[in-house]
């Protein structure tokens, strides 16, 4: 009695671009027509593009990272017809295992240029930078971070259902306020309004197409309502997802695959980014929105995360005191930032450059805790790094033993991709006086 | 050849108030009296008040958390002289052990009115709440939060060594700056400057405590330089922690035990306080901060923290789109909050009010992790909250199991301590606008 | 620029009996032609035949298992040629990844009829049966065993570099010790001899595989000097394995791949057996022997084994008293047969009949732990069973509490794949006398 | 509202011996009277002495243990009343916390002589050896095998309800069987029967004390019917046990306190043995034990093991063929053991003796498994090492790196206490046969 193979409901080019490939789209609206049906209890197979739909290569510069075009971004998968899903519904869905193609075992890991989508550390690393990952298996290493290895804690970017025209314009309504009210501050973008340019709506045309890339909300922010691009790492292999349904059939997307990302996803292109293939098995309960009283998606991760104990974690706290020496008011996102601050301080002792932890921080499996939110004035944030991806010991009982003795324990690191015949400086200079005691501000 | 027990190098009265008992003081500066030596290598106790020195009772309403005064806090055990340690130098504080005092069993949480500390929710939550908590061993119970019991993973919410006076000056400034700044804006304290009332300086009298009072900056925030008030519940038995040393002999204070509290201990009292004695053993290296180039402590954390598997926490997501639906830009603050809210409306189909659930975030182990703080401009979170802390089953399988079938999943789930004579709903209307696809704002 | 996938060093064909297939051996001899040569540092794909080669299918009836031939049993992929490795030198296996074929997404369990093969409680269930298992991305659940479902910590069975002629010797001597020894007090075989029957030599012929069908070790047990059967269930994906090396070359062997094994493999055929794929990579380190004083190999786990938290398993005891009552001196095989015992007695009150818990203690990975092997005349063993992988609760308290409550803990659990026309009973009746406070011997 | 610290139900004094203590016993009796009562749900403090009555002292020979009095052990305490259990029930026990007595920090393993208790590898290591552990909260170290420290799995090694006169019966029967079959073949005691000799029946008298010391089972083994002896180590903080109850009030023993201990309890009084105090909770349920057909204790282990993660084990194979090259048949005993010589020839290269190693893995907590139970002839188990608990690296790359590049990885170990003026080697030469390839037997 043989069974059958795991039945594919997508299957993706990894030679043409993601805009000629019917089977994705790049932007969340309810009329983005359906590729396949799934039967709820039915095991299926989903192909997904890398986010850029193979604008990035498997090469030593950071030229093509340069010139990414974000208007193409991300090519998701589907949307697909869960049948008995209408709205009301919850969709469960389980991710069964999520895997690189067998054909390209190999991922990367970005920072964008500040002018060009940024990071989260841009205003002091604003150039870019690519680090190329290998896939080995459960495992991972680059040439462009050497003396690190580590297994991918796998899983998509993105999963989503598709919003409800009254949700759609709730979305572009609210970031279209926040783009009014701040963007003159900063200077990357603050949101990504529609943008007709290079919209896909998967095997949409004419007057639907353009309708979709008028309206169409852009993929780059998970959202309260649907997930979509939430970016959390445990949303791994054996998670067991809860959606809002809020259209027939749930038009269910997904896609943005990691093959390991850190808490915060830090470069923004910051996870390991790849083409790959998720198993999903759906479940719809009727209903199921009511009696969970859900808004946002929930889930129950599963039971092969990576898994270190809590003893090899060497941890950094970061409060909401910025890097110039001002004091912000309870703001975690200033926090975290100076966590990550004193990892890269940290770790340049050893012979990485700043970029090269930027990447590190962005694709490792690091811990991001909310620590203390309450204590007036600062938020304090923590960021353990695994201490079992390096293979050398980066302990501090270790670092000062050797140094203590009169050693050295700066290695050679290489570097990471950098731009053609880049001519920036690598490594940051903060402010030296809080060493002293003393914000020199 | 008997050994002698380990020494105690603070004992504590429970019976009296904290500014009554010279072993402990309530202000950071240099200038706060030795309270004993320790040698390196040594293992000591210390004993430690709970953090409001006595003020809040074993009992059933939450009068004395209304009248609490927050001049008077946190009172911490020491500072101790730890020998041979001299500026520039890394102290080494292993945490032996964390226990509640044998002679007085038992916790509370609070959650502080609004007009006197607040806390994360008190927007929503404005009033006193207080739960009590039994210890028996590592478990505790509440008779204020029914059918939950949890191993505690306690830890002392400050540690730190003491500023330099340089150090203290720039607390001073820089809080003054955001109190000046954003005081206007809040209906809480922003920031808590030195105030000579009720200023404890431990041993201090006449012009020392004068200037210890005038000059102390306050215990609440926690901070880069030393730490200090940083609420890590992970910063528990076996962790080792490093700090930067500012003033010859360290000058190094402990206090705020906490029996357990989850990440960001939501409620500002929120962690499960209590009085107790600590154990520690301490070293000294040397010129160790130039050779870490250490600027915040570090810490690895113990190898027995509680262990629940991934797959037993339900995980909730939040978004920085507040509860009135406004757009926030990568706030991560706002997208925690988020995340609690989400809490909320799950665990009140079973019965409990907000005001239970909201000190259970506080003290539960739950886990709070960044997700992505780069997808503009939504930042996103995530609440971890450990299934096996019930005894029932809070999945949504079994709720909606349990719902499609006509049961009922609601319990009595009796009240938590609240002010005598109470007149105000312990639920909040959230927007129901959302779950319609529809911000009503 | 482009990078290749991984090279397959082996391929086998689903549909042909395992000795047709040149590439792949069943005896254990140093003169097994090398199938291909694998350079240190590289990583390299090998396909597994299951262990049977292809004897067994996906059906309902357990008939195949009963004729099954076990002097065609293991297919090994190999032998490899490991360049530069010599006797002495240490050879490093990283276990990089375990898959399923995707052609090929099923696996089984079979308890072998007590003539041929048996199994470790043959005593009490003499006859055959057999689960099917359907693989579901890192998932598995078996029809034959509802309401069941876990996550595969996957293995290869079988890893070993070859003998010497020495060692191959040895081994056949000392097998022929216990085998003329005690095969008569057995009812099933004690150790199986060279046997020329359907030896397999891989590419060998003539009078080479003469001489391997004649003196060629069987591949049932694992052995102390190179690993072989070992059946150890952690030795999964991340495992870094330090073999000893006995001949030029290595000549490494790997095979019998698990989708899951409980400690024990307790029903012999017991993993969940299946054909798939391993990716390894290797390393040889020049004289390694003598450096780590190495005659058995020595391995580390990998980081993402199943992770149950320690308070999800629920564990029972056993000891070295008979199921008669019959004292025996710390002989941990009895001791944790009657561990076993225990979890059948416990598990069919919910409607499993033995051979399916039987089929379950070997296929679910239950952790079997030595507990006490020194308080004479009693050893204990533990039997750990993960509550986690039942989609019911099948914790102590929940089943009294249903039953003080006059409710019924039975379900229907269907059947095991059994022979045609079975007419045997399914449960043992052990001696209640225990219970009773009384043997009854 | 004060409330009470929780109650006593027993103290001991540490400066007389156990016999003198009436709160204590030292044998299994139904008719040892009850010390205390307990009523179910109330947590109550059990102090208890260290198994040998304060026998051992804290010095640096073993001269104490060669003299130990093996007639004058366990003493437990209890036992106790559990209101209204009955024979039929189950008897819950929740342990809430086990720590030493802060009067006395401090423990000890011990080799006893072969002549005198032995152990499991007293082929080996016939002579006596003793290792003082220092407690520092969660953390102990040895200064008798030194560059190792572990936090406790702390645990009582023996808890149990008494046995009915019946079952009492029973286990002298059983157990004088195997002395009369099998103890000429060895040279330790192969089961402890009834002996008069320095019985202790607690508060028990004139005839009453004489049948409990005629009659009185030793407490040395564990047993299926009431646990006893047991000697899990994952039986310790947050642990709940089900217990059988065959006599009116349970009778109740706890005992036999452990730091720490190795899967095995390899040498027998092989634990970190301590003094300490219990905190437990018990409930009872009517009928339980047909409910949950009950022959032998359950128990779900509590959430705060020492948690390292699987990657932190360095893992030994031993199979069922004996250090002489011999050939057993499925004897996990003997696989056991040959895991434990695989571990000792391993860490013996760093400079530690034999005996050291021993008594390390009697008290670390290590993972002893069963792995392959059904591979005739060969049983294997494993045992894993956490390399956690060394301050330097034990890796097998670490040592073949140095190693290679013409290091040492000796250090000065000490040694053990040892019996005084001690004349015997403290390395066993294990035969080097299989090294080579040849047995040599």
């Amino acid at each position: 009695m043989p069974i059958e193979p795991i039945r594919y409901v997508t299957k993706v080019d990894l030679t043409k671009p993601g805009d000629a490939q019917p089977q994705v789209h790049n932007r969340w609206h309810p009329d983005v027509p359906f590729t396949e049906t799934i039967t709820p209890g039915e095991t299926v197979k989903i192909e997904c593009l890398d986010w850029t739909g193979n604008q990035i290569g498997n090469n030593d510069t950071a030229d093509d990272l340069r010139n990414v075009d974000l208007t193409r971004i991300h090519y998701l998968s589907g949307p697909f017809n869960i049948e008995t899903a209408e709205p009301g519904d919850v969709l469960i869905v389980e991710i069964k295992d999520v895997q690189p193609l067998e054909r390209q075992p190999w991922g990367y890991s970005g920072i964008f240029h500040k002018k060009n989508g940024g990071g989260f550390l841009d205003k002091f690393y604003p150039e870019c930078a690519k680090a190329i990952f290998d896939f080995e298996g459960i495992h991972t290493t680059s040439r462009h971070i050497p003396h690190v290895k580590f297994t991918g804690l796998i899983h998509p970017g993105i999963m989503g259902t598709a919003p409800s025209q009254e949700i759609l314009n709730e979305w572009n309504k609210r970031e279209k306020f926040i783009k009014d009210e701040c963007q003159h501050l900063h200077e990357t973008s603050v949101a990504n309004l529609p943008d007709e340019l290079n919209a896909h709506g998967g095997s949409a045309e004419g007057d639907l197409l353009a309708k979709i890339a008028k309206e169409g909300s852009r993929t780059i922010p998970g959202r309260p309502e649907n997930g979509g691009n939430c970016d959390i790492k445990n949303l791994s292999r054996g998670s067991k997802c809860y959606f809002p349904v809020y259209v027939p059939g749930a038009k269910f997307s997904i896609g943005d695959l990691h093959f390991s990302q850190g808490d915060g996803e830090i470069s923004f292109c910051g996870a390991i980014e790849m083409a790959g293939v998720i198993t999903i098995q759906t479940k719809v309960v009727k209903g199921g929105m009511k009696m969970l009283n859900l808004k946002s998606p929930l889930f129950i991760p599963g039971d092969v995360q990576n898994h270190y104990g809590p003893s090899r974690y060497l941890t950094f706290e970061g409060f909401s005191v910025d890097e110039t020496g001002e004091q912000k008011f309870l703001d975690a996102t200033v926090a975290y930032r100076q966590s990550c601050i004193r990892v890269i301080e940290y770790l340049r002792r050893f012979g990485y450059n700043d970029y090269q932890i930027y990447l590190l921080l962005s694709t490792a499996p690091i811990e991001g805790h909310m620590a203390g939110i309450v204590d007036v004035p600062n938020a304090c944030t923590t960021i353990g790094v695994p201490m079992d991806i390096f293979d050398f010991d980066i302990s501090p009982d270790k670092s000062m033993e050797i140094l203590a003795a009169g050693g050295d324990i700066t290695q050679d690191m290489g570097n990471c991709a950098l731009v053609s015949n880049y001519d920036h400086p690598v490594v940051y200079e903060y402010n030296e006086g809080l060493m002293n005691g003393l914000n020199l501000k």
